[in-house]
């Protein structure tokens, strides 16, 4: 155990740089069909092993003619031509041309023995009974006519090693006649997700046995086929030794890298460690960088090894920042151009951690077309925040402070992200839904309409969805809104006879709520508070009598799915909620949901067609909502 | 035939783009599972149907206590919980947390009932017996435990129509236990090259029936492919009405798009033409747009279809400017950023055609770091010009005159195109390929030294190679050369007993030469020159009695492989040359190999590179070479 003392000084993030730069990711060579050649990258120099073309080629439909038997013809003295024969493309020519004649010829065809040049079909005039052509115009040697190897010369240089084989490198192959094009292998590499709770989608998930889906082996397989990589899932593999080992020795034996995730907790990364320690070499453990702490790297006997993070954000920006650009260098590769943007910082950003920090950031770009990144997801775990963030940025250890404003480089999670064309924040409306989808890649996150006010405040969001009661007093323009009928979702029949809200203060009833960052919680509180008030009683005595008033979850529908998967009473919630679900429902009211937009942000296309879509959308199959 | 002289007139660009939009290419949805569903589009929108956790989940390894149970505590003044049992992560909980006691439980495990909070493993010590456990910390409720649904709620919106999947969108998609992922279906598109002559690569070619590779079937299913699409490579059709007629209908059965390409002759035109009219409709025949005006745009009954020119490049150009963003918005991809880039003119160009005009660029980086177009190919229908285009301009029928420095937009032909690290020009060397091959995506374009003098002097190209006698003032830079030995390059045995180039026109010898442009022939003519001096002859009375002194061939190699393949007696070559093709050599001096680099692009990282590799390389395995 002392060694493991040692490596738990976290190394600088440099030092992992040379590490995983050490390792020896394969980088063979292989042929593939010119059909699967896209993308892949030339393992060697490809130089012409034949003339293209391989011989003296018409490039125009007309005659084959001697050049001199022309000489002085124009459109007033042309001169008249044998007809000799003819010779079209794919054929091999039967006929040669002699003085005076002349041999009908179409493009791409083999010029006969004897002609070297072709007059164009529009100069000519072939007589009534096609033994002979006049010809309007006079030709030089070589007229219309491609030489052997005027395209491409055998032994010319073709293509270098390392280039990137897209449609107009594909074409010269083809042309040279290269079916079996010698390209860099790919990467082939290992995931292995570990902890006994994953399950891989598509089957039974078992809640109550604390099962989850696997996040990590689908995004990092994903990754690394993007960095050019060959991915291929193992089986999870738990905190049992035998059945790490076994994994991962499985791993390492079929592939050039293995790539490990999760395992956060204390004994799940001893076991790894020690499986590493025992059947190949552990190089280090731990970086001083965050979220790089539990990071591993080492090697197998045949194959290199990298353990990322559990949580889903930070596994995918670890990957990004350490292991895809040695994928990439391993495939040949090149990083593309998309794969790194500049930004703004949209507000400003303290640290006081004293080493390397990798931010994951949003991208939304202002009123001026300035990218703006902003931080997400401090280190919560949510996968969640994987669709919210868009890339990394790295703060130096030095950096305590960066201002809003100040310009970072953000190195995206995958080329293809784009910023998103609209980002709005509040209330979850199923109506809202409907809207988003009509939107150019939007992005919208739920977290209630005022937490979602307090987001628009400070400056990131382009519009927030706000319901119910607002407070604060908000530099923003209001785009319209529509109303919405909410009141207790109850089991479908009301099997306990709720009638007014008084009932869950007065009877044994078991209530779900949701947080007060939503707005409709807002609307429930004042609800509430008028009741206390005609009770003449404080709202806290009363709330204090509701079992469950403070049991809240999170999203519009979670009331309401309460109510159907545990039997509670009753749940916070929409008539369209409680229809959808084939739930009961007692009505307590109507609220009016809000839009509310960026000023800064008008002129967005994104945010104006946000405007146009609420203008002409209608309200269509949702009870209880109306304009 | 009247119907055919009104779609002879050319239609204007803005109608072809209209009448390919109009066209149905697909557009439906289909399941793929999360492995393949990398790249894809949703097709719909995906709701969270289920929690994510789907239970409270313990986000710490520690114990799972009641928070009240540890008011007040810290580590002056610990409390002591007894040990009631332990969860691990997968686990279903088989213990309830009671007041006084406490759970061990790892990271991810399913929170016990009673329990509402976790105490890191750090702020606690397990008594000996463990029978009990000192917590040095208070709790709230709710510390270190993820609630159900935190992370995605039941019912929430997680991800919009139109949405790419990136690694991180996979990742939300695990997370939600979707396998199936409903996307947009690939634009099927079936892809008919027609020319008798056509070969595909990895076949046997005739050249003396005229056979050439297929260049547009791969290079066209290659930007489908880019573009969104599935490519299909059907049968090559001939000009013969039945072949066409059938390949055409099965092609147009099976997919949603027909690209043909070829049939440049009028014959073959014809065929399609009526093909296409009598089994679908022919919506236009020719578009005012060079080199567009063989395009042809139709439907079938159940399919669309594009007829492409026939040259590689103009396909390539036809098919990016009107073709590719069709598939795209089927597909439902967006066009990748990196598919344009804006440039400046390296060159003037004029126009005269008064018709747009799509003109092939290559593109390559000026000593300021600014992005220049060059134009490259007008239009010989050349496949070596693919590899030095980049892209497209369109260029407006007003304009008749484009300055040098003038901003372009070039459409690139692929996004993962790159314009080159460095970009020369001049002789075919081969001790030059080896060079080139340690370079970062270099480009060069074998046309001889002479012209490559010609248009490094213009300035596009960064470097020029150049042989033998420079006769013009340049303002370059010397980089540096070798010597290579040339001469004669005759069959093995030298059966011909040829000494001296004085035999080439004394004797009856068949001779192969190389093109003006080349720095090699400016050697032989000097050589030439001086035996006339010596001889008191004038230079073309010699040259006059050389048989073939005019018939050159392009490249480097190529006269001493006519020499071994058709049985010339003697060809001008390199000793180099002669020895890998096992062919004798007479020779006949040295010569010089200068590299010259455009003085303005010194500082440019790839002409540093080029100049490193020039001090560095070491001449080997080469005869006849020197440093």
């Amino acid at each position: 155990m002392t060694d493991r003392k040692e490596f738990r000084e976290l190394v600088p993030p440099q030092q992992a740089h040379e590490a995983i730069a050490s390792l020896d990711l394969g980088g063979g060579s292989e042929a593939v069909s010119l059909r699967e050649a896209r993308g892949r990258v030339l393992a060697e120099r490809v130089d012409a092993d034949l003339d293209v073309p391989g011989f003296d080629r018409a490039s125009m439909d007309g005659y084959a003619v001697r050049a001199r038997d022309t000489f002085g013809a124009d459109e007033a003295d042309p001169v008249v031509l044998d007809l000799a024969g003819s010779v079209h493309a794919g054929e091999e020519p039967d006929v040669t041309v002699e003085a005076g004649s002349c041999v009908e010829i179409s493009t791409g065809a083999v010029m006969p023995p004897g002609a070297d040049a072709v007059v164009m079909v529009e100069r000519t005039d072939e007589r009534e009974n096609g033994s002979a052509v006049e010809i309007r115009t006079s030709l030089a040697p070589g007229d219309h006519v491609m030489l052997a190897g005027a395209d491409v010369a055998g032994g010319e240089r073709a293509l270098g090693p390392g280039t990137r084989l897209t449609p107009r490198e594909i074409g010269l192959l083809s042309a040279l006649g290269v079916d079996a094009v010698p390209v860099r292998s790919k990467p082939h590499v290992g995931i292995v997700s570990t902890g006994d709770e994953l399950v891989r989608p598509g089957e039974a998930l078992h809640s109550e046995r604390g099962q989850i889906y696997d996040v990590n082996s689908y995004t990092i397989a994903t990754a690394v086929e993007e960095a050019g990589g060959e991915a291929e899932l193992y089986p999870h593999a738990g905190d049992d030794y035998e059945e790490m080992e076994r994994v991962l020795t499985e791993a390492a034996e079929e592939c050039d890298l293995v790539l490990s995730s999760g395992s956060t907790s204390a004994s799940a990364v001893d076991v790894i460690y020690r499986v590493i320690e025992d059947r190949g070499e552990l190089l280090l453990h731990g970086v001083a960088i965050k979220p790089g702490k539990p990071m591993l790297v080492g090697e197998f006997p045949d194959s290199a090894y990298v353990g990322l993070p559990g949580y889903p954000v930070s596994a995918l920006m670890i990957f990004r920042h350490f292991v895809a650009g040695a994928i990439r260098r391993a495939a040949g590769v090149p990083e593309p151009r998309t794969a790194t943007v500049e930004a703004e910082m949209a507000l400003e950003e303290r640290y006081g951690e004293g080493r390397t920090r990798l931010m994951p950031v949003g991208l939304i770009e202002n009123g001026e077309g300035t990218t703006l990144a902003y931080p997400v997801d401090k280190g919560s775990g949510a996968t969640t925040s994987l669709v919210e963030a868009d890339g990394v940025v790295e703060v130096d250890p030095d950096t305590a402070y960066l201002d809003a404003g100040e310009r970072v480089s953000v190195d995206l999670f995958s080329p293809d992200v784009r910023p998103p064309g609209v980002f709005g924040v509040g209330e979850d409306d199923p109506f809202l839904s409907g809207v988003l989808d009509e939107l150019d890649h939007p992005r919208y996150l739920s977290i209630g309409g005022r937490q979602g006010l307090r987001r628009l405040d400070r400056g990131a969001p382009d519009f927030a969805v706000t319901s119910g009661p607002v407070e604060r007093e908000l530099d923003a323009t209001e785009f319209g809104g529509w109303s919405r009928e909410w009141g207790l979702v109850v089991p479908s029949d009301n099997p306990e006879g709720i009638e007014e809200l008084a009932d869950l203060a007065d009877r044994e009833l078991r209530f779900v709520n949701r947080p007060t960052d939503s707005g409709l919680r807002g609307t429930l509180d004042d609800a509430v508070e008028t009741l206390a008030g005609e009770r003449g009683e404080s709202r806290a005595d009363l709330t204090e009598r509701i079992d469950g008033y403070e049991l809240t979850v999170r999203a519009q529908e979670s009331p309401a799915r309460k109510v159907a998967a545990d039997g509670a009473d009753a749940g916070l919630g929409l008539r369209a909620t409680a229809e959808k679900l084939g739930l009961g429902f007692v009505s307590l009211g109507e609220e009016r949901v809000t839009v509310l937009a960026n000023p800064d942000r008008m002129e967005k296309p994104g945010v104006e067609r946000l405007r146009e879509v609420l203008e002409t959308a209608e309200i269509e199959g949702l009870p209880g909502f109306g304009g």
